[in-house]
C-alpha cells in the first residue's frame, strides 16, 4: 500500500456547499491522482447524494478506517459518522458547520501524527462552524492557532498572474490602521520572503508594500500611517537576498500593471489584496497558507450556496489549489535536500 | 464667433506632468474639435515649451484674453502671466501648485458667469497644491466646496466596463467606518442615482452597493456596519424608478463577475472602489464629478512625473473624459427638453 505520491488530507467543508461537487469532478479524471493519494474526511452519505445528484454514478472511491490504509489511484474516504445528516444543496445548516469542523480536526489529527503532508480545505460558512468554535474567523487563523507553528501564518493569494498576501485578514477594517505596526510587518514579511524562496524556488525575491491610505497618504495629507511606518520599515529593511519597495498607491499600482514587477505584493488589509487577486486570476486562484509546517492549500472561492447541486460549479481553482499544494511541498523536498 | 459646439474650460494641472503632453496629443487631431471648443487656461510658455520638446512645432492654438473671445475648431489658450516658471518635466515644483490653483480659479469663475459646459481638470500634485490652499484635498472636494452647489458631489469612476463611486473619497482609513452613515449613504444614493438617470439617461438604474468589512461582516463576525447600517439601509430604500442591491463582499463581487449586472456600483472607499476600476478601465477610465451643476470630469491618472515630458504619455483617460464630458453635458440637454 506504500507509495511515493504526495498524501493529500481533505476536509469535507460545508456540505450543503460546491466542494463535494467540485472534488468529484476532479479525481473522476485519473490525472492529479498520477502525483497524489487524496484522502476526504467526510460523512459517505454526501458524498454518494452528490454522485447521485450530479450523475456521476460510476465515479470510483474507496472508504477506509484510517490514512494509513490509503490507496494510491484513488479517493480515500476516512467516514464521519451521523444519522442525522440530511443534504440540501444551498441551505444554511448548523449541522453542518459542526461536521466541517469535525472534519478539519481530524486532518489536523493526521497531521500531527506526520501522515499528511498536504492539507486542502473545502469551503465553510463560517457563521455555522463559528456555533461551535468561538471566535472562529475562519480556516486560516484556526489552523494557524490549532497547529500552533509559532502562532504565526500568512495568507499568500498564489495564481499564475500574482501572489499577493495580506497583513491583516479577517478582521473589521475600523482596525485595520491601529493593528499595523512594525512588528506586524516584520512577521508577515519574514513569512513571505520565507516562503517565495523556500516554497516557490525564487532566489532573490523582490516584494511590493502597498500602502494603507489613498494615494499612500499623500505625503501626509491623507493619513500618516505611510510616514510614521511603512516608509521608515521599508528604509530599514535588510535582507541578504531580498528586496522590498514601496509602499504603493494601490489603484495606481494596479492601473499601471506594476505588479507585473514583483514575485509577490503584500497589502495591508483583506480587500486590498482580495479584490485585484480575484479580478486578477479569473477563477484559478489559490488560498496558501504560507508559514506553517504543513503545506496547506484551499480554493480561493466559498460555498457558493447559489449554484450548489446543480453541476455548475467550476473546479479549476480546487485543482489548481492541490496542484499548487503538491508543487509546493516538492520544492520544501529540493530545499532541504 | 459664436458656436453649438460644448465649451470645454480646462486648468492645466502640474506643469511639469504629463497634463499638457496629452492634452497636445488629443488636439493635435480634429476630430475632437467637432464637438467641442476646448479652453486652457495656462501659461503660454508651458505650451511652447511641451511644443517643441515633443516635436509638435506644428500644432495651432490661439491666444484670447476671455472666454468670450474663443474660436471653434483650434486649441485656445487664456494666459497665466508668471515669469518664473522653470518647466522640468518630472521634477517637483511648488510654484507650478500656485499656477495649477490659479489655473482651477479661473476656470471657475468663468463658470460662475456661465461661460464653460464642462469643467476639464489636467492632473496636479496635491502637495505642492495644498501649500497655497490649506487643507486642499483634491480637485473633487475643492471643487464642490468651491462652487457651492449644496456642498455635495460624488467621485463617479466610468468606463465602458463599469461604473463606480465611492461613499468616503480622500480620506484616511482609519476614519472610513466612523464616517459611514445612513445620512452619508443617503446623500450618496441620491446623486448617484440623479446621475445615472439625467447624466447618462438610464432609465431604471439597479445600483449595487460594496460591504464595508471583509466578507461583506460574515454575519456580524468581522465587524457589525453592514448589520448597523448598511443592511437596514439598503432594505429600507424605497425609490419609484431604481433599485439598490447589496451590501456585497467586495472581493467576490468583482471576482464573480457580478459587477457585470448593474449599472453602478458604490463602495465605501477610495481603494476599494478605485482598484477594481482601474485594473478593469485599462487605461481609459474617468473621473466625472456627479452632483454638480457643472460637469466636470478628468483622467482617472495623476502627473506621472516618472514618464513626464518622454512623449510616451498615453492620451486615451483624457480622451475618453472629454468625450464623456460632451456626452453629459448634451444628455442633460436632453433630460431638460
Amino acid at each position: 500500500m506504500s507509495s511515493n505520491k504526495v498524501t493529500i488530507g481533505i476536509s469535507c467543508g460545508d456540505l450543503n456547499g460546491i466542494g463535494i461537487e467540485i472534488l468529484i469532478k476532479i479525481f473522476k479524471h485519473k490525472d492529479l491522482l498520477e502525483s497524489c493519494t487524496p484522502v476526504l474526511y467526510c460523512p459517505i452519505k454526501a458524498l454518494n447524494y452528490y454522485k447521485k445528484k450530479l450523475g456521476f454514478n460510476n465515479f470510483g472511491y474507496v472508504e477506509i478506517q484510517k490514512i494509513e490504509n490509503k490507496i494510491p489511484g484513488l479517493l480515500n474516504i476516512i467516514p464521519i459518522i451521523n444519522h442525522d445528516i440530511d443534504i440540501k444543496p444551498g441551505r444554511v445548516d448548523k449541522l453542518l458547520g459542526k461536521l466541517a469542523l469535525e472534519s478539519i480536526d481530524m486532518v489536523m489529527s493526521d497531521i500531527d501524527k506526520g501522515s499528511v503532508d498536504v492539507f486542502v480545505t473545502l469551503p465553510i460558512n463560517k457563521a455555522t462552524v463559528s456555533k461551535y468554535s468561538q471566535g472562529f474567523k475562519g480556516h486560516t487563523e484556526y489552523i494557524t492557532q490549532k497547529l500552533n507553528h509559532n502562532g504565526k501564518s500568512l495568507m499568500f493569494l498564489c495564481s499564475e498572474k500574482l501572489k499577493i498576501a495580506t497583513v491583516t485578514n479577517h478582521l473589521k477594517l475600523s482596525k485595520v490602521s491601529k493593528t499595523i505596526t512594525k512588528k506586524i510587518l516584520e512577521q508577515k514579511i519574514e513569512i513571505i520572503i520565507n516562503s517565495l524562496i523556500n516554497d516557490f524556488l525564487v532566489e532573490k525575491p523582490r516584494v511590493a508594500i502597498l500602502a494603507l491610505n489613498p494615494h499612500a497618504g499623500d505625503s501626509g495629507l491623507i493619513g500618516s500611517e505611510e510616514i510614521d511606518i511603512l516608509i521608515p520599515f521599508i528604509n530599514n529593511y535588510k535582507h541578504e537576498c531580498s528586496v522590498l519597495v514601496g509602499p504603493f498607491s494601490s489603484d495606481a499600482f494596479f492601473g499601471s500593471k506594476n505588479y507585473k514587477n514583483f514575485d509577490a505584493i503584500i497589502g495591508m488589509y483583506h480587500d486590498q489584496s482580495l479584490i485585484p487577486f480575484k479580478l486578477l486570476s479569473f477563477g484559478s486562484g489559490v488560498n496558501y497558507t504560507a508559514g506553517l509546517k504543513t503545506v496547506r492549500v484551499s480554493p480561493d472561492h466559498g460555498v457558493a450556496y447559489e449554484i450548489s447541486g446543480k453541476n455548475i460549479a467550476d473546479e479549476s481553482s480546487l485543482k489548481a489549489a492541490i496542484k499548487m499544494g503538491v508543487k509546493i511541498f516538492l520544492n520544501r523536498q529540493k530545499i532541504q535536500i
